[in-house]
């Protein structure tokens, strides 16, 4: 079992916003002093969610509310024996994040990743496609945000994942005609002019999840 | 690994078109009798999606040529020992079917199955909501249907995967609109009016595969 965490945060102080992941440096071999993604084994006694949920929590202290299942990577030259590894990934706002007192984990941007253990690069990649690809049909975004968020907070975060500018007039448009967010009364202040906060309509139906939204 | 492969066929004779897929009869204990998704074991020399390729033309005959991984079903209680399975799914053409000298194979309608071996009630759901949900982004449809076809024989591959009645019109216009259909020169006649064939345009790229497309 394998995890990759996505967050939006700048991998250098000051920095901009970057889609970036925990990893964790390798203590024993194969690939001792590699980085690779956060993991470890399924227990006999533990469903797959359970065990990416657990193996993450005991390598990064890490506990996203949301884990979905990426891929099972079997090639069977990716390790020394044969593991078949099955993928989880998740999405965490940067306020979840704990760094406190967890040792070997450091955080890094997905793109231009050093050499990782085994075929991690190669999952990391996936994943990343899996955000890009996801972002555009799905209400993924949600992840990476609090529970209220301006439509210029909504669209950098779209912007980080896909890595391209957006038109400010075409998003707020293509958001407005969703119908998957809900204008409440409440406005972000601070440096720039008052802009209303948005939260999502829960009662829109997700095309993200589906029926195995609970671990399995 | 088990596969779940849909076609649209009628599952009787001059009966309307319909999702099904076919069934292996377990000749062994556990179930011993029922009904169950075609699949085998994992070789420790072979790949994942080999091995789903495998198993599947060893138990039906059957060789799409495209198998995408669906998911990993790891529910602690699924089996009597502890068995994750890697489930595989693709779709056929109904002329690329075998039925000739394979024993205990049937096709059944995805809706309505008999209670299956394990928990492949369950996947069979699953792979139906993906079914549905991805026929709405991508160009799956493609699997069900030759080279060339009419818009009615596309939209009739919607309508049976999506359980309900597309408008032509509204329909004709969202698949000209996406620009992944070319127009051939070519017609389909018989008791109908001349219909034009069209094809796939190749060069629109898929939303549906990703960089993962070779098996692994």
């Amino acid at each position: 079992m394998s995890t990759v965490i996505f967050a939006l945060r700048p991998v250098e102080a000051d920095g901009p916003l970057t889609v970036a992941l925990p990893l964790v440096r390798r203590t024993r071999d194969p690939h001792e002093g590699q980085w690779a993604l956060p993991g470890g084994w399924l227990d006999i006694r533990e469903s797959l969610g359970s065990a990416a949920s657990r193996t993450l929590a005991e390598t990064t202290g890490l506990a996203p509310s949301y884990l979905e299942q990426l891929y099972a990577f079997g090639a069977v030259d990716r390790s020394p024996t044969r593991v078949v590894s099955i993928v989880y990934w998740a999405l965490i706002r940067p306020d979840e994040i704990v760094e406190d007192g967890i040792e070997n984990v450091g955080w890094f941007g997905a793109e231009g990743l050093p050499p990782l253990a085994f075929d991690h690069n190669e999952i990391v990649d996936y994943a990343l496609w899996r955000l890009r690809n996801k972002v555009g049909y799905s209400r993924i975004a949600h992840g990476l945000l609090g529970d209220e968020f301006t439509l210029a907070e909504l669209r950098e975060v779209y912007q980080t994942i896909l890595d391209r500018k957006l038109d400010p007039a075409n998003f707020r448009r293509q958001v407005e005609n969703s119908g998957t967010l809900i204008p409440t009364d409440r406005y972000r202040t601070g440096s720039h002019r008052p802009a209303r906060l948005y939260r999502y309509n829960q009662d829109v139906e997700l095309a993200d999840r589906g029926p195995l939204s609970t671990p399995h």
